[in-house]
């Protein structure tokens, strides 16, 4: 088998075998295989595609090329969750402890990345005294005790998705929906999960802008998981604007405790419970969506969800009072009202504008060695389809500084007030099973 | 600027600037690109193209990557000849000497290369004393002195092109008509000709299998050639079987010179007439076409194109009694014939097949290093058209071995007989100017 006969067949348009995505893989690993005549074979996906066998095959092999978590020590069905990234995505808080609440093990290990706001980690690190770093030993107890623990992520997963990923972001090659849904699915199923749950964002301020391209991403990474035997389903979620009120480390955990108190935050509560709905339902504690729903509603509003996430928050050094007293987490010296400029109703919001204001705050990493400012962040007051009158403040800064004039700038341009009244957005557009 | 950028621009179908083509052969050959982002632009220009300007971009830095040959010092208007390769084409030992006599002055730059058969050099070198090695000063007298001389290549021209192919040919991007054509012209233009006059072939033997694209590729070229200030004049000619009856080293020297001599060999005297004639145009020698076949047939016929052969040769230490007497050229210890295995009409050949059993008798090289046997090859009784009763010669071995069963059963194969009469090839399909 050569290389550049199989760079050829898929520039022509043909369907490569499993032995020859394995011959890909594992000599590009090994080596033989130069990043040359990997990133052409990448450009020739991109124009040629691969279907749901060569997607899975690839995914299997990038799985295979590094460790596997093995997550059986953990009693019962382990349901993962995964978000394709949003501005203001904390729905994991809200989620996990959710399920957790109602039977699920949550093993959950997470990044700390670029982005917008930190990741998972960075924002449970605005609790005092929380830690990631638990061993091997406590993480599987914990689970097993709490239902719900989070560590930084361990273990060499799916490293071929990591070395492919960084060629195809030096080669134009990252927007191809196989390759992404491939990329996704092998660090997923690498983890260990028995089932997964994804939420696929849809809109302006998502890696996905169209509805299409969106579904056709869920599709392909609902049938890789199939393929490689994982009870797989994703929603398609609205990422038009940031979701909830607050985008940040700690006023994110903020936000999502307040829907743990059963507070009723537009959009997030919904969200949250389509997830953890059917999480629940994969890992066979509700027989169908409208239990589910209405169990897991009752499990926020007994409380049950809070006492899980206090229980998780304890048992990994953090202290509890913040959750009982919100203001205690780290919060910002300035608060800054940014005022509208026009008069009408909020047509659109440029949510990655918003997550860039955000990160130039100190919310998230623009580099790696970046420091994440746990305390600094933005609130919303507007979101689409409420209405502005000249002078009301449409966001809050929080803010360590006091020149914040382009940041102001940014967030009033992310907004499009109009005239007209206009209909919220839809917050699930489908669920692909 | 960054590369990462331009890949995905091209990917997107946009046209490069002029700036761009140049940042990218310039950092290319810096090393400051890798060559995986090289290979994924490649690929990008497989499927989406490139127009006439970044082919012409593309082909002029390729030429200023390197050394360009100054032929200043030759009196006249330097016409060169360039054929795509086919099996059997010894035109250049016709139109050399040809030109020549007309007044053209041909300082020819040749390779000995990979192929069915040797190079031009290699195949020169069967005439005994030949000697491609000279100094830069005696090849301009020489050129000056007999209007013809062959060295071997030169100064590093078009380095550019050279790495590029390289990394082409191991990632399946070769087969793209814009970077085929801005290939081939880069080498030409940076040879120093003030006009090119291209040989394109078509057909089973050759690099571009129909009409359609022998075409877009001589359009191509021409077009290059134009843009870059050089008169450029292509023609479309048969390559649906070998050229002549003779394929090897000493034997394409010997078929030769017989057209020098007057003899009319089907096929290669009508290619080099139409070669020379739009040579000799191009340098302003003669008015128009008929005039030039017509005072070029007058230079074959008085012994004037034979007699600048043999003043080029002479001049270049060879042996001329070898061609006074063309059986003193190097021969073959065997002669085997191929004889027919059915009767009809020639209505196929694999010029191809003929041309590997050509290499596999030793007058070609597979790799590199392999040594040439001047005197093995291959002479053709049948071609396209010709009557075929069983047992009739369709071929004979000239080889120095005596087990050619694998090289006789290539040949039989490499025929199609059919029983319906059929009519000769067309030879000229087109001229693109």
């Amino acid at each position: 088998m050569r290389m550049v006969d199989l760079i050829a067949k898929k520039r022509n348009g043909m369907k490569l075998s499993e032995a020859e995505i394995k011959f890909v893989i594992e000599n590009y690993m090994a080596e033989t295989i130069p990043d040359y005549q990997l990133s052409a074979l990448m450009m020739a996906v991109y124009f040629q595609g691969m279907d749901q066998e060569e997607t899975a095959f690839l995914t299997k092999y990038m799985v295979e090329s590094g460790d596997t978590i093995d997550l059986s020590a953990i009693n019962g069905h382990k349901v993962d969750k995964h978000s394709t990234g949003g501005v203001g995505d904390k729905t994991t808080f809200i989620v996990g402890p959710l399920v957790a609440a109602a039977g699920i093990p949550v093993a959950k290990m997470s990044g700390r990345g670029l982005g917008h706001t930190g990741g998972t980690i960075d924002k449970l690190e605005s609790i005092p005294g929380f830690k990631v770093e638990l061993t091997n030993e406590q993480f599987i107890e914990n689970v097993n005790k709490y239902k719900l623990a989070v560590v930084g992520q361990t273990g060499n997963l799916a490293p071929a998705d990591k070395q492919l990923y960084a060629l195809r972001d030096v080669t134009a090659t990252v927007n191809s929906i196989p390759l992404i849904a491939s990329s996704i699915m092998s660090k997923k199923i690498a983890s260990g999960a028995d089932s997964i749950v994804l939420d696929v964002k849809t809109g302006s301020g998502a890696f996905m802008k169209t509805l299409e391209d969106s579904r056709k991403l869920a599709e392909e990474m609902v049938t890789i998981g199939k393929q490689l035997k994982r009870n797989t389903v994703a929603i398609i979620s609205d990422m038009n604007q940031p979701l909830g009120y607050e985008i940040g480390n700690a006023n994110e955990v903020k936000e999502a405790v307040k829907v743990l108190q059963g507070e009723n935050v537009e959009d997030l509560r919904v969200l949250a419970l389509e997830l953890a709905a059917h999480m629940t339902i994969l890992a066979g504690i509700y027989p169908d969506y409208d239990k589910a729903v209405h169990e897991l509603s009752r499990l926020i509003d007994n409380g049950e969800a809070l006492q899980a996430f206090k229980n998780f928050v304890e048992a990994q050094n953090g202290d509890i009072s913040v959750i009982e007293n919100l203001d205690k987490l780290p919060s910002a010296a300035y608060h800054i009202s940014v005022k509208a400029e026009a008069e009408g109703y909020v047509h659109e919001m440029d949510a990655e504008s918003v997550g860039i204001a955000a990160m130039h705050l100190g919310a998230g990493r623009a580099r790696k060695d970046d420091k994440i400012n746990h305390g600094v962040g933005i609130t919303l007051h507007k979101k689409i389809a409420d209405i502005v009158k000249e002078g009301d403040t449409l966001a809050t800064l929080h803010t360590d500084t006091n020149s914040n004039d382009d940041i102001i700038k940014l967030i009033q341009n992310a907004y499009t007030i109009k005239e007209q009244v206009i209909q919220k957005n839809t917050m699930i557009y489908d669920v692909i099973k």
